[in-house]
């Protein structure tokens, strides 16, 4: 049995939800789509939650003490947007006319175009990893006492995202991460796994290192209670309330029923609805405001950064550079850390020992690191995030959603291509350029010295988007003199003359086989250029086709991924999107499954070591 | 205290575990690579497995009845290939010579270069899902008494793919389930999360639904009773045998030390761990063998197959065309599909309804998808794996490792691109193609109509490697007659005349735009070619060449998709690879982040819309 409710905020509350309801409904039905039930079953959380323990000052989304508000389950976008209209930042006029259209700030899932939105949501069991990292940024990085609410369906506890998310919100002893998970028991085709068993929920929540409070989320009474003992910071664990609800709530033709997932109601229908749901209300609900504070560490960009230097000629691994020159970005305040339990090779530990408070091991979470990153991000700081190369295909959905949510963050892939030798394919990443470039707005920089890997972190460091640093596992020789400038969207002509009959373009270490491959052509009395695109996308498309012409259009491209999607394609489509283009290419990659050997044999066996850059060469002057 | 051994096959296990401890320092120390350490903690628990509770007939690797050994921390390589010289299947020599060298199948890692390994491994959290498909199989397809023994590692718990597959484990009530975590509490870069605290790793396999057995991994009685009861298949739970070990175990200059993960014993150390170990040994070990058995199921591709038909012109979603060609190969008993709750949009529901004992729901968990299509693919089934197409970016990892794990898995990825109009772009997709292009060997198949997407699904079904079908959201006219041929790889060349000026191509939701655009431009005197390009990879090189030489080498190529590695790529690339090759290519593809919309709106935004297309194709001939 509910508890009566005799409070009169929660009578106001229990209005509130009412109203959240009614306006899921219009929205949805005005816009043709969209998912009220899903809405419904949360309402009455949301509604006392907003009402009277949310700490958000609406006039001012960018006040650093706010709670944030994340809709892990971002289908439910009308419940979101109907709390805008309550709370007086949207008109129900925005709301029954933007909803899902065309050219509006009210899109079909959640995402940062509105103020108050931190992350996009939409793809499931992303919110509350995200939340992990706000609320890292808000007990470690912030010191304030603002917490994170997410809000997360009961179908997407089946992610194992969500279970990296709790083990590290444990692990961090995050108090001021609060899950509140909506267990309406149906999802999109039918039941979930385990329906309205919230004790199972609560073992695994529990054995997760939270603490699991089960409610009746229809219990106005019951939600206060549970959330006020969530909203105290005073503990060492995270929270997770299972609330019990019936989805599509309040509405008897579609309450608790499959086949009402994702379908707004027939106008008809709706209209009952309303009426049953007590009719259209306009109330205006603010709830608590945080107090002014300041965050700890002024999430500040600007410091003199004295970037690591080499000497030419000396070997040094590039993903050595990238831990040097992100342990001398460490001067600036905002710069923060993270890995995935390879630090040590990837050489962010040099950054962990020298700022151990700006750190956080993620251990093997990939999905959590990316997420992590995105979460610090929402707070003002920027996020490095290391891992092997081939190991951030376990976040791509993360990488993907991160663009979508406008973050700014800095991944850094290491180990990529057969150039890892013995390890074999498992740990070669070559797919992660193809990967890295389709997301949208990413920066792909791919280093062939430790010079230009140091100059290019400090350049991720104030790029916007997703940035991407591919890595080399092996040392090999500097090539630029250090103050060298390395722009992002340039590259470098290394080898040039007048009388240039073919292009060498590498990156990487295939930049130093075409060196060499140059060398072996200028014993034959053949001048070739080299191009070292550091810099995959952007990609320099004026010197590229200043090349191509220089050459008669004669082109080696020669890349440790596999053919699909990564150097090759990045220089042909920007050849080609010059106009008209004539061009004789060899295209040189990884075509076939590679085993283990040694980088001298694996770059032969591909077809991408000096000789075949060579061969090619001379094949396209016969 | 370990139990006193007076078991004469138990100090023979424990004889045999030194050995494989010898060979793991021998084999890695004599490729200067690899994990021995690693490999010692886990050698008592694979020796008392291999001898006395593994059913494997090693002369006969294809005995439908043998039981599944999954190295799920694949860096214990040296241990799994050290099993195979002691059960006689490998030599000492090879052992010593081959292990990561150039050519040899003795792979850093495991892959089925091996006739004993059924999925490749390395990137961690994997074995575990995996094994869950091949558990799933031989319960609810073969019917067969065989048990799924996975070795994992405990870094790798903290994957979330391992709880993934947990959940899906006791979900399924997988008795032939058994994981045996080797604790060994460290990790790569230093300890792990949770150290050797078994009571935190037993509350949570017990949370999920597992029965745990918490041992000590040293203790060859202990294990050996563990891994009787664990094998036992009269329950309904999967097991996790937790065993606390020791990394680098047996050997006092490595045992429980930091900073030795991944690292082989330098050549003197080496032999002092040999001698330390009690020298080389060279025990030939046979467990018990199966009993002869038959699947229920053949796994059979043979049946006749009636492929749904359409009527030119009739509107039918390609999405739609999917679960009715599913559910035609459906009278093939080899065939198994699954989806990630969202069938009722997929339409994998359809064959859900009609073979339910071959379906298999795995909820919102896509990691876990894949993985098991991947383990019934291990058990010869064909199975056809489903979610929206956003949402397979979510299992990257596991698609790139189901390439070398030589999978035959079969992926449809609907509610692809821009189309999908007012659900926003979490939904989308617009990376797929390039993501699935760069796997090795994959298919890409993008249909444009109902009839071709029919005939694509039967052709995926007999297709090796990754095959990936993408279709769309709305309901588009048919253009093909029932019973054309789309042979993989190949085009469609939908109008063509000796006039054509420009060359349009597009695929799914664009190949109606191109058309369109070609009946706007006829209007205009301008004759166009427009070509289906339903097969994205392969590519019909032949036919686009022609296409491109007959048209003045102009073409305009329109594609639902980001502008790297998708549609456009794939035709560039092919032209560029002819040869000599002039061009002057329009390439409309999605630059911008898009919002919510209708279908046309999106579109029309994205620049990918017939009146866009017949812009550029007017460009191209001014």
């Amino acid at each position: 049995m509910p508890t009566p409710v005799t409070d009169a905020d929660l009578v106001f509350a229990a209005e509130l939800g009412q109203q959240l309801r009614v306006d899921s409904v219009r929205s949805s039905t005005s816009a043709g789509s969209g998912h009220p039930t899903s809405s419904m079953s949360a309402a009455d959380l949301l509604a006392v939650l907003v009402s009277r323990h949310l700490r958000y000052d609406w006039d001012d989304p960018d006040n650093p003490g706010n709670d944030h508000l994340i809709f892990s389950k971002g289908h439910a976008s009308p419940l979101l947007y109907s709390i805008y209209k309550a709370v007086g930042v949207v008109s129900d006029e925005e709301l029954m006319t933007g909803y899902r259209r065309f050219g509006s700030r009210l899109e079909g899932h959640p995402t940062p175009v509105l103020p108050w939105v931190d992350v996009a949501t939409g793809s499931l069991g992303q919110g509350l990893p995200d939340g992990v990292g706000v609320a890292l940024a808000g007990k470690y990085l912030d010191e304030l006492p603002y917490r994170v609410w997410v809000l997360c369906g009961d179908s997407e506890i089946a992610e194992g995202s969500i279970w990296e998310a709790l083990d590290k919100a444990s692990y961090y002893k995050l108090a001021n991460l609060i899950a509140i998970v909506d267990v309406n028991r149906l999802g999109q085709r039918g039941p979930t796994e385990h329906g309205w068993d919230t004790e199972t929920y609560r073992h695994r929540v529990t054995a997760f290192g939270a603490r699991a409070v089960v409610i009746d989320g229809h219990d106005v009474a019951a939600i206060d209670r549970a959330l006020a003992q969530a909203g105290d910071l005073s503990g060492e664990q995270p929270t997770v309330i299972l609330a019990r609800t019936l989805k599509g709530r309040g509405f008897s033709e579609v309450e608790d029923r499959e086949d009402w997932h994702g379908k707004p109601l027939p106008a008809q229908m709706a209209e009952r609805a309303v009426t049953e749901l007590g009719g259209e209300r306009h109330l205006l609900v603010r709830g608590p405001v945080p107090g002014r504070a300041a965050p700890r560490r002024a999430a500040d960009g600007r410091a003199e950064i004295k970037l690591p230097t080499y000497d030419r000629g000396q070997k040094v691994a590039t993903r050595k550079a990238y831990g040097d020159a992100l342990t001398a970005l460490g001067a600036r305040p905002d710069v923060v850390a993270m890995d995935g339990e390879v630090s040590n090779s990837t050489h962010a530990d040099e950054f962990a020992k020298a700022y151990p408070e700006r750190y956080f091991e993620m251990f093997i979470a990939e999905q959590q690191l990316v997420a992590a990153a995105v979460g610090v991000g929402v707070r003002g700081y920027r996020p490095f995030a290391s891992t092997f190369a081939a190991f951030f295909t376990r976040a791509y959905d993360f990488i993907r959603m991160a663009a979508i949510s406008q973050a700014d963050i800095c991944l850094s892939g290491s180990h990529a291509g057969v150039e890892i030798g013995a390890d074999g394919p498992s740990q070669m990443a070559l797919e992660d350029l193809a990967m890295m470039r389709a997301v949208h707005g990413s920066t792909v920089l791919y280093p062939g010295d430790a010079t230009s890997a140091a100059a290019l972190v400090a350049a991720m460091a104030d790029r916007e988007g997703i940035s991407y640093l591919r890595t080399t596992r092996g040392a090999y020789p500097v090539l630029y003199d250090a103050g060298e400038s390395f722009p992002v969207g340039g590259c470098k002509v290394l080898r040039s003359s007048g009388e240039d009959q073919v292009t060498l373009v590498g990156a990487g270490v295939t930049l130093h086989e075409c060196l060499d491959a140059a060398d072996q052509l200028a014993r034959d009395g053949i001048s070739a250029r080299v191009i070292d695109l550091y810099s995959v996308k952007p990609v320099d498309t004026a010197t590229l086709a200043e090349a191509a012409e220089g050459t008669g259009g004669r082109l080696v491209i020669a890349e440790d991924h596999h053919p699909e999607g990564g150097l090759g394609s990045a220089v042909i489509d920007a050849l080609v999107s010059t106009g008209r283009a004539e061009l004789a290419v060899a295209h040189l990659a990884v075509r076939e499954m590679p085993g283990s050997g040694t980088t001298p044999e694996l770059l032969a066996a591909a077809g991408i070591d000096a000789a075949h850059i060579a061969a090619a060469a001379r094949s396209l002057l016969t």
